[in-house]
């Protein structure tokens, strides 16, 4: 396989393998590198190094061998084709090499690595489209540097929807903790801005993206949503702003009417404690901040964002490129060793949905 | 002491007990009943129930005979004067009666009770401010009902600042657990209205009011401030909004000019988990669900309300009258244990910082 970058490779068959961990057996994920400079190679290698404690699926690497050398000391098994990374993951760390993005010193980005980013997590989609990857996990990229290089998108989330031909609108962010996952209705906007993202169609279809999720990459029969409010105490009526009254009941209803299990609008102060969050699989919250202050509040080492309403399966770890800390040895693996568990379960999920 | 209404009660000594717990002497603490058909007097009674336990200073509340014997078995002890407080307590829960409200159900408020627990929060003010009291501590009311007799404030603590003749922007309304204190700027706002509320004078004037608070209430000798971003990721550098750039970072700056320990704007998602928030002494939160969020996903049942920049010293649970349960039985004193317990930690350290 060429080292450029391809949408859609057309390969022979889905290479499949039977992991540790419990479930059918699912083609190795594709885990793209993220900017090469940043964290993303040290934690992908401290994923492979301790996979058998964690159980963790069969994957492989896409990017550049010699970040990885820069800050680990493992075995590197370079691979052409995925199928090769099943046979190679008990022994070495299988690497898909991209184009040579020149010297990369960790904690110092550049755009040539910026590039190797981009070009991992569109390969990494193509692969996993083409079936001869379960699914994909993006490591973490410098959305500053990936404007220079004209990234035109909010982060890589749009990115890999816009790759899949599916509009952002039908897509939807899952954090997901241990006990507790987050949903929220508008994204990167300024606190300012979020009321005019708000819309009842908006908060209808992706909730109903999330109830899609749940069913298939959770196995969830029967999902139950809480919604939360935009206002503080969830407008007291009306008292504290009328969002919840003019655009987030209609929702509940109608979204009742198709049958989903969903409560709300709840004070979005009381809706995260232990036993709230036993009362529900997903939180749809109305901005960033609502569905990421409690998840990473609680799980802020562990959090992995997953993306629901593609036709692939997508999970990230839910931390940045970590410049300062890039090469140092520091970086902790935790996230991405749940990106890569989530990923795998939901792979494991969605074929075992497929052949019931 | 007669059983209406007064703002200041003149009385010839502060009654002065050693409790079981370490620190100098205090005066009682004087405890709201709020709306005697909420859970009010059934975790004001558990709590004294439970005194030994968790060592609580000496208090009494201000309320309803019959609204606590409607929900507990327990003594009562009626007193006239707080300092009688001091010798009862062993013995019974020492209460303040207040006009006769009639027959109060729990569960079922009307406006005898919103007008019992407006003059029960209104003489607890008066006997902290005479010295009677060495704080006070106000029980959960219902805001509908208060504005149903007339009420005109937000909430309980900005009835308490007019009542102490401070200006509401010199207050702050600080969240207390465990290990995390949070303090919003603008408080009681539709989110959409956050950012024309959102001044760096009311930053600084609130973040003034906490650094001294920490100071003289928690003898915290050099606090240490985290102040939080408005918009996801603190803004991003002005890509995701200009409110940290134009008027978070200014106040900072300010801050820090005049001495004060202060970190920010920090991305709201990544300042609340385990390591961050050994980072600092108090949170400043740019809007109510930043701050109420984090605490009461932590700590749902045992967060507590602390005003700062009132002469006198006053904490809350924080819960609501939860109607739903009032009479029961199945209240939860633990917010009001750790309300009861803050107060009289507080009243300690001021005492103490005086003595020296």
């Amino acid at each position: 396989m060429p080292s450029s970058i391809i949408a859609e490779p057309v390969v022979e068959n889905a290479a499949v393998i039977d992991t540790a961990a419990a479930g059918p057996a699912i083609a190795p994920l594709a885990v793209s590198i993220g900017d090469p400079a940043g964290v993303g190679p040290e934690v992908i290698a401290k994923a492979w190094a301790i996979r058998a404690a964690h159980r963790l699926p069969a994957f492989f690497a896409i990017g550049d061998r010699r970040s990885v050398e820069a800050v680990w000391g493992g075995p590197i098994g370079l691979i052409t084709h995925p199928s090769e990374a099943i046979g190679l993951f008990d022994k070495a760390l299988p690497l898909l090499q991209l184009d040579d993005p020149g010297n990369i010193e960790p904690g110092a980005p550049n755009l040539a690595g910026a590039r190797c980013a981009l070009d991992s997590v569109e390969m990494a989609v193509g692969l996993a489209r083409s079936g001869a990857a379960s699914g994909l996990v993006t490591g973490p990229v410098a959305k500053s540097q990936l404007y220079a290089i004209g990234f035109r998108h909010p982060g890589q989330t749009e990115f890999v929807a816009e790759r899949c031909g599916v509009a952002t609108e039908n897509v939807a962010m899952m954090m997901v903790g241990p006990d507790l996952r987050t949903v929220p209705i508008t994204i990167h906007r300024p606190l300012a801005r979020i009321v005019e993202g708000l819309t009842m169609d908006l908060i209808l279809s992706r909730a109903r993206v999330v109830v899609r999720g749940l069913i298939r990459d959770f196995g969830i029969a029967r999902p139950r949503l809480a919604v939360a409010g935009l206002n503080p105490h969830a407008g007291e009526n009306g008292a504290m702003g009328r969002e919840e009254i003019d655009i987030i009941q209609p929702a509940i209803a109608i979204l009742r009417e198709e049958g989903v299990d969903v409560t709300g609008p709840h004070s979005p102060d009381t809706m995260f404690h232990t036993a709230a969050r036993a009362g529900y699989d997903a939180a749809i919250c109305m901005y960033h901040d609502q569905a990421l202050i409690p998840l990473k509040t609680l799980y802020f080492d562990m959090g992995v964002n997953l993306t629901l309403g593609l036709p692939v399966l997508r999970t990230a770890p839910d931390h940045g490129t970590a410049f300062g800390i890039a090469g140092k040895g520091e970086a902790n693996p935790r996230a991405m060793i749940a990106a890569i568990t989530l990923a795998g379960q939901c792979a494991r999920a969605r074929t075992a949905a497929i052949a019931a």
